[in-house]
């Protein structure tokens, strides 16, 4: 009954092999390796976009903040929902690495921003006037927060007004598999053609040990140099690098990734539909998050069973009546099962 | 014939092998996997304190760098050999995790600094001049750059040196355990014992994958909470913690990581009797490292029989001269082979 | 018809005269003239506090930043309200010299902050939980950005509640003479006696040319040698230093900050009194600024006639229909004049 | 006696004068003055680049510190010499402007750098290498901390030199004025037409209470915004500028600025002559600085009769031999007079 995060899952045991077989042998450091060719050979097929820079890094926070501080300037606001991992799970990194930049919240139902919420903040954000922060980056999460999901209509149309105000657009997709498959659609309309410039492409909450790679889609920045040195004066270039190209490559291969996502997504809907009549669901399901509302007593029953997963939000604890409803945040992923669910189910009927 | 670097070497099966163990099943993230308190309580052990912390990261400039920004304020002065890897080849890791302290080159032959000469840079440090940065912390790096070592007494006369005026002692061991067999003494001695406050201890370069500990021996630090913060909001904190704890546990299990040390400086020892006579070695050997010199041709015959290795300093290449002589550095691993010695010297004769 | 802001004034005679007395000769530089011994002295004195440090820069954005780097870490949240000059008219200045602390905006009616909104606040901080910044300190702003007044005890019930969190307090001064000649206490009750650790003593908006102080009344801060060494390196320090001492000297003598201040206040509650039944004002004046709103026809007749002033809040513009109401901030200084407020009010008068 | 450093001396009458007449009525704030139009204007037209851009600041450190910032990446070296005041006596302001870029020392004799001494560091900087900081910016400073002199020419060739390797050149010009009243060239020689990108231009040692004008030749960083809001942003934007515009006005009308360091260096040259055979010259004079070493005897009759001035290097004491040669710094201002000279020697004669 594992439902507190698609982190607390292991590998595959395709990507745990793709590591014994990288280890045989001798590999040149720091991103030279010949898997790392063809892992930004096969992310710029993915994704169409053959001019594309593809950097990994070991964690989603490491990820979001180098990316940030390629686009935004120290002075600059960064745009993200009030509830987004920057701005609440990140401990400050995107401040750290872009030295000292501004995020600024933008509320949103279901964890999603709208074009006419981010028109208005940026209707009051001051540009041009030297005493404020300028406007610098949009930052949108794909799953987001709350479970729900951005079309790629939706991501275009808030890449328009970002662009239109001279914003680069950065998307983090810590659960990106999860959005792409639910969503149907291709990994470039979900990107760059819907306007998104840097990429968060997150592995390690889709069956990876620990990988996630930057994709730079805007050409110049691609171009650049920048990212890569920040990478490394930010400790985060890797010295035996195959290992972490390996498992990147064992995870694009024949769609591993995609599977590993409907697999997670697939559960999700089934834990769903089981707890319609016994929860009330928070939000529209994206993908393979759930938040749902019950009676604390069967939260007792629940966690006395050893479930795991999390109160939400931040900082709920079972102390109270037994028949006030409490939130939760339930999390499959790649290797949840139906037993798992089934046990949850039970254990939560004997309150 | 892989002498490049000791991180072109991949993980003994022991390691491997705890990482497909690691990844059975579900665990907590960020650390609080089990794994972790056996490593800390491994560490403990080995190094006889008890009240040390320990904190896992992935590479030695983000280890580096952490344990740096903890013990210098920004306007502190780091002082450090000037072939230091933390003034040389971590793209300016300590000034941004540091905010900005500066960085002092202390000058020693055998990229050694000696307490006089320390002593003399201390002398005109301008401690309490407004206008000057502060005296901040001593670097220490053991093996050092130079492939040399610093023995117990003489990390603990440059800390009683550097604790006189106030200063906290980093050392950096990516090489620690190669220095520490090598001088046959223990862990204790070599650190705490002799003043370090603050070991980076290198497994990367060891045998693993990529895991290094930060280990706080200073009581005061140890206790404080402000280097998982800093790892946190450097990207740093791993969500699948576990299978950095499963790594370093495998290694410390046994002590296998001195007996890959101790195979390492073997082959070194080695092939600096194999060279003897072919060769000038340019600095006495501390453990697995070696730098020596000889005719450019032979460099060419090498190169194109397919020797992995680096001219030194960097930026050498192999235009002149054919007699004239060019230095290089050549590093042992843990499973560097005979038969590479060998091959290396085979090559090296037809010239 | 000068309302656009305090900084728009000059210096009074005696500030001017004190600038050409201190011309004479040569003085030692950087905080060591003797001008400086008095000033430090006086504002121990004036504030009985015989162990504060007291520290001169020239804008309010450099003693706020200053005060704020010293008291707050950089994975640190710095509390104030979502209008505070340090979150919105100083372009990251605080993110700034942190190094990345993050500003966390607590709601309050009238631009004051509650010890209720600010107890919410802290209880959802996550303290405690690596991946949420850290509280770091409360920053409270006296006058308001409203122009609205703390009493000492609110001042000491928000402090009671920081300090219940481990949190320091400082107080953005920028109008601290107005607050405290309109609340009648003394410079004690206004500051530490009411928990304040670090003030913002703002000289430049009440008759000097750019002066402003850092006086910290923690006593552990006070000894302490950190702000010494910022101020330096971010290049607040002057070498010419006497020139602030003696703007500080001239301003506190025989109370003339005190007089400075009153005359302010005294034309606000002017211009009050001649608005009431013109316009609408929008919060319970607590010293020399008023904010009202006015058909915008009025506002046009009165920018036709010059008068000088913003409109509220900032991006406010004149377009639109004649009869709807707009606010303005209206700011009253030393030398403002009664024939100001009647020219003002006659251009009002002829829409 | 006071020869300790051009910044103990006061402002001349005109100076003091302008900030008198600027203090009447009121003025807009934050470089919106009409004082700021003409100033702008005027150094426009005295270094013949109308397209310059032209930003006040109140010290020395504060217009390096932004004027690198802007030149430089985190991830860049600034070249300088190793005596430069950025280096040395900023408390690592460029550091925390620039968010961590790294001082390289440049070595030469007379506190002045060679082309070929810039080109050997150059050699060595591993442009391109991922593990190392990358080439920044050229610092040079004139005069030099050894009170020394480039010539347009010198600087045309260390200029030529760093713009091959694509490094923009900064010119710290604290003592500027002194520098090219003693070359008898003209600014734009001195400065862009030798390649010179930014200038920090110094008014606080030569006559002014506190101001420095960063600037920028360099077209397109002129017309970007950078500099303005990393002003803003680190509390260097003054609310009422105007009296930072009065005395920059009031310095360069009529060529005050000239007259004012052409006084201060014929007062140098004069204490030079007077020196000759009494003391040996270390350096050859650029303008109103000299070092000079003579018996430690003399140095205490000086001390004892009052002369202010200070040994050199830094550290350096009165204790030791009477006969033992100590160096010294002695700066001569705009208001140094023949009396202090007579009086010095007279002093320096009694032992």
């Amino acid at each position: 009954m594992y439902f507190a995060s698609d982190n607390t899952s292991g590998m595959p045991a395709q990507v745990l092999d793709a590591l014994g077989q990288a280890n045989d042998g001798y590999a040149p450091g720091y991103g030279a390796d010949a898997l790392m060719d063809g892992v930004r050979a096969r992310i710029r097929a993915v994704f169409e976009a053959p001019e594309a820079e593809v950097f990994l890094v070991t964690t989603g926070t490491a990820a979001n903040a180098l990316a940030l501080a390629t686009l935004c300037p120290p002075w600059g606001a960064i745009y993200g929902h009030s509830l987004a991992h920057i701005a609440v799970d990140e401990c400050g990194a995107p401040e750290f690495f872009t030295a000292g930049a501004k995020l600024v919240a933008v509320a949103g139902e279901n964890g999603k921003i709208t074009p006419e919420a981010l028109g208005e903040v940026l209707a009051q954000a001051g540009r041009g006037v030297v005493h404020h922060v300028q406007p610098g980056a949009l930052s949108l999460t794909n799953l987001t927060e709350c479970g729900t999901r951005y079309s790629p209509d939706e991501i275009a149309a808030l890449s328009a007004r970002a662009h239109a105000h001279g914003l680069p657009v950065h998307l983090d997709g810590a659960r990106f598999a999860n959005a792409l498959v639910a969503e149907g659609c291709t990994p470039a309309q979900m990107t760059w053609r819907a306007g998104v410039d840097a990429l968060s492409l997150g592995g390690t909450k889709n069956g990876l040990m620990g990988v996630e790679a930057v994709v730079l889609f805007d050409p110049a920045r691609a171009k650049g140099w920048e990212l890569q040195l920040r990478r490394k004066r930010a400790g985060h270039l890797w010295s035996k690098h195959r290992y972490l190209s390996a498992q990147m490559g064992a995870w694009l291969e024949d769609d591993l990734w995609l599977d590993l996502a409907r697999r997670a997504n697939a559960m999700a809907a089934r834990l769903e539909s089981a707890l319609a009549g016994r929860a009330e669901l928070l939000f529209p399901r994206g993908g393979n998050m759930l938040f749902a509302r019950w009676p604390r007593g069967q939260h007792r029953s629940l966690q006395a069973a050893g479930a795991q997963y999390y109160l939400w939000p931040d900082g709920q604890n079972l102390e109270g009546p037994e028949t006030e409803e409490v939130s939760a945040r339930l999390v499959c992923s790649w290797n949840t099962t139906e037993a798992h669910i089934s046990q949850f189910l039970a254990a939560m009927g004997q309150a």
